[in-house]
């Protein structure tokens, strides 16, 4: 066409062709059952736009984005305030990705994303163990009366795959009643990352594994662009390690959730998802 | 109690005795359904916050805040992300508030907050007029497939209402249907605010008159903290201009609403916010 | 594809097949001569971003962008830091799009970028008439020692197709030199936009015109997302009025230039630019 | 020294040579009185770094900075949080000055800076008039139960010069007690700006005239950076022609106060202030 | 009164009710001695609004706010600018809660609200130790040539009980005077939080403490809303940690001081702060 | 002159006289080759103005900058763009001061202005060794096809004076050819800092050491302000600790660059790079 021009088609080094790609990166720009400050709907394509920013050689993995194919379809299109027919479509769309099978690696958007696109990866692989890495345990009944949102979807994850194949890292907040309940019946580990991983992904062998990272695990000094920043968390280059010690897991699923470019400093947040998830392709 | 503390209890002037008020203030923590950028469920609460930086004398209308009596009852409760359980309840309160006797007096929020509270009004107030002031048209039958949003808001409206006694000022924005729909139904001026208002309120005589005001009818120049601001508005000056020229009619419900502190510049769209709210409190 | 998935091609309303287009949107993302401020070479990607914010229709002309034909063709890839090969990109850009028999529509960008732009639209139109809208007249003949700058490009131009053909709206701001050489070789009019504006569009007849509009024409209450801020500028209203007295002028190029989204507050220059290009793709 | 190298000594055009000089440029960082939002003791300084990305020639007047012979002398050394120092230190500062025989042009700060400069005017210069530009009365007695405040500051000048020689311009802001008081001591013009200072000029004659400027005058859509925003004032435009129309007056002195940059956008209020002394110098 | 209707009235889990509080929370909007950027004064409202984000139950002590009684009492109202009378109504208020039995949690404001407060506690519990958290020594004799300021609090501190009675945690800042007073007379620790906390709660045994914390003894990537930064201190979680260890001691006093919202990203400074006097009341 | 007054002539504690400085501190803002965003120019000028703000006693180092004589001669003028002409004018003011005698200590401005620097430095002191503490490798052959970029300065470098004397700190980012290229002729540590700087700095004994550190080396937490943020880096602290290793040996040249001031958060990249600074000339 025009000489020397060129249009940016979403995530760094994606490719076009989707019947090619091993693995599609789609947006769920959903964020209306937040209840603190909302804005993560622009998460997505933010993190494509400032993706341009970094290398797509990874120098930790000694691994290039150029070997793999993958496809950013963009995002899905949602109808806003309505929770169930969003919930609804999220979930046929994973579906129709696992039906091509291709790999999910999906981009809030809000927490609650994670559900129907768990509820999608379960049915495809039954056995399925959650790691999610998140400051806050998500394990509420119900929130200011409502059952599906972002401070109760780890408790419909553990409802619908068993608390015992639920692994949480990291968390730092919650009520008494959620510690109760994930002293009962998932695997938390307080403010921990690291270490407990370690652990974890000795006893996964090759079962099938979803990963659901809520970015705000990450300290606020790192990750300052997420609705609900809670002070005391991991740094950006332990959220990196977390990635990497995946390697040579059976990964059948991701998401990168609450990035809010809003609140963002510099587009640093952006950027470390970005980062994240390139790592996350390279190993998975 | 201890000397010299104080403790604030909402909006500027306001007085804490119910029973007492003649008007009450009520913030509609709500940004759900909108389609851009959320973030005007902290509109009341930071509308609240700045008050205190004016004064409560106006200079334009003679007269002092100190002479009225009206309350700030706080934000509604909402469930995030509920759209008809928020609407039901943002019903309810007005219904409250006019069954006591007293002017409701409604912070957004984003617009759809207005439909309900015009429901509860037009209830008590049969032949009700509507004076809205807005950048968009706010006349689609839906928006991505939702018939309650805040795009579709006024069309709600006028089909509660009768279109002819809808007066929208200042509207620059919107599809070829809506302006369609509003030649044929509804009292539409596109982009001009005062002189049509000078016209308009000559013809309301005494008939109940209910007003919408979303702050994005100002230029965002005035008004940047808004979620979808349209440039080519009327400014400070005209807005409070406008609501002088209300004084003498029989106000029986108002609602200020769209404002997103997030987005907001050195909180001066809250303090314009504010400055309304005092100038309408003073007319009123 | 996927079901429900959308990846956004650039401005909003754009066509994809380039032959079919009448008009074809570039950006231009240079910004390495100016002296104050750059951080103008994210404007294109950015006024894409946000046209998905505003309507399709305009009330103002009771036209929509739907009837229109026109890609967007992302932005030109420069080499940064080395200006005569960018200049030369852009030249043979621009020269391009005139082959193909479409409209060049582009976006910056410093203000330098429209000279090779205007080049190429002066070769191919032989006695082409430029209308300059800016608070700065741009007519040094060297800035720093150097002859190529945002500073000196509407002198170049004045070279290039003689003083008599430009015609400088808007300028508040030059030094002493400039204003003595537009006296004696352009049609240089202070401070003011549409008045003579009114009067030069009934001399240019059916002259092709070419239109280069710097954002900073505008007041940086309206348009503060630029580099070099002059305050004392027109309004919002104004400009998109000054657009709409271009209809019916026989236009062959246009450019919008400075947009510098790092110093924007809440995307509204960006807006305002996205608007400023729907009514010109209206109109022309 | 070394080739190439510069070192910014203050006010754009500003010389170096105390002897030479006709005006004297002082920063006054005094910040401690008021009651919203501090920040002020920076405006001196911002204002001058911004001040280099504005032309020195005026296109409005047709006179040049490099025909003025002025000196920056930086900022006065103030004892934070002790008013009474402080203030005796800026009446030393201004008498000094005056004593050179050179025009004081002062640059705060807040606005309670302006009490002792003109102390030291009004003793230098008997029959003293003062034009007072600003949104807000300063005309209290006290304000929490100080005497000497931001908000008392008018109050002080119209007790030491008569009130009938303080003219107030632009006031939209204050209490019932202020506007009581003005009405019968002071020359206040509510919200007005060039249309009450076209007479009041004619009425001065040779009088020697003392300039005290607030920025908060101007609306927050063009001067966001202040300390207390008060929607509804003048625009960029007409703060520069108000200046403008001074040309002629016996000015004896002149404070431009209340920038302040924690709270600007893009510098566009310091932008504004440097652009206003620069007008200020050529005209006086 | 209204359904659905809540007012807030202070900090998270407050109880409203001044006899039945064991604790009370006071803010201290102070901030006119600094030198560098006031703006601490919007601290502790800003503290209270963003307290309600985070949970009311600590994961790290296994305790909940809901089992504590304290009540925010809100501001205390300072003369703006008159250090002296300032000072004066802190220890007033200070001694007030003492005299009612009650623990004093002070939000400041600037650091030299500590002194009066320090000066009431001391008074009534002889034997008084200070654990002094803080980057800047704050040791000098005067500053500007005042001797009470932000950077004297700490040597009026070790004068009034004793510089052996001053323990000093994580400086890093400080003139060599202030350091060659702090080997001769106080207990200061440069750099170091934890090591040396751990060692002097040891000591401490069942003396009266109290406990001083400057936000900015955090690093600037954690805690950045604050008026005088200072890079490498600790991080969030060695502060909470901090507090941790204070667990047993006989706290009989605690303040929080510097946080300045307007230099804050994302609110984290606050929200960091509002933790620390979770983890507080929840140790004392 | 006048009483109090002050005139702020660059970074702290710098004298005036330049033939009694030992070191010279030159500002070069440059910013016309980066590829993400442009902004550094403003860093020198930023970083001495923050200066003010910290303190000229190191309490790490127990030295004092008043026992240092040093000036800063403000920044070098450039023709904005012409990147030839600017590298050739950094070039000779480097000489310059190295054939008075004096220490260069440059401030930044891109990473390309560390070039001409180190050309002059390296033909000064032969055998020269380059310590380079960055995220980017900067080892590219060309960069969008310029050779000289802000991405090929090291391979410059490393062409100029060998790659075995380049010694590269911190390194997190770069294509796979980058560090193909390190691995064959450049001493390149991945992520760490500290550990090999302890093993380098043995090996050095009295060579002549040039150190560049390009301030994103340092993680975007602590160091926001600047172009191409990387997540992943070192803390403030040890940055700082970096510097304190370098004390003894026999440094030739220092130069900081890459710090953007439009990007940082309340200052604090700044200020990080004036305390570096600091121990800087209190160490070499």
């Amino acid at each position: 066409m025009l000489p020397y021009t060129e249009r940016s088609l979403g995530f760094m080094g994606s490719i076009e062709d989707y019947s090619r790609a091993d693995a599609a990166i789609v947006g769920l720009p959903m964020d209306y059952t937040v209840s603190f400050r909302p804005g993560t709907r622009m998460g997505p394509h933010h993190i494509r736009t400032v993706s341009v920013g970094i290398e797509e050689y990874s120098v930790y993995l000694g691994r290039d984005l150029a070997d793999k194919k993958y496809i950013d379809c963009g995002d899905v299109e949602l109808p806003f305030g309505n929770v169930p027919e969003s919930l609804n479509r999220i979930e046929t769309v994973t579906a129709s990705i696992l039906a091509d099978g291709k790999l999910p690696l999906m981009l809030g958007g809000e927490h609650l994303v994670s559900y129907p696109v768990i509820k999608a990866v379960a049915k495809e692989h039954p056995g399925l163990a959650v790691l999610h890495f998140d400051a806050h345990a998500d394990l509420r009944t119900d929130y200011l009366g409502e059952s599906l949102s972002h401070a109760t979807v780890m408790r419909k994850v553990a409802e619908l795959i068993g608390g015992s194949n639920l692994f949480q890292f990291g968390i730092r907040s919650g009520t008494r009643d959620e510690f109760t309940y994930a002293r009962e019946h998932t695997n938390l580990f307080v403010d921990k990352v690291l270490e407990p991983l370690q652990e974890v992904r000795l006893q996964l062998g090759k079962r099938p594994v979803y990963v659901s990272l809520d970015i705000d695990v990450v300290d606020p000094a790192y990750a300052p662009g997420t609705g609900t920043p809670e002070p005391g968390g991991c740094s950006a280059v332990e959220i990196l390690r977390a990635i990497h010690l995946l390697d040579g897991l059976n990964i059948v699923g991701f998401d990168l959730v609450e990035v809010s470019p809003v609140y963002d400093q510099n587009d640093r947040t952006s950027l470390l998802a970005a980062k994240i998830v390139r790592e996350a392709i390279l190993c998975f």
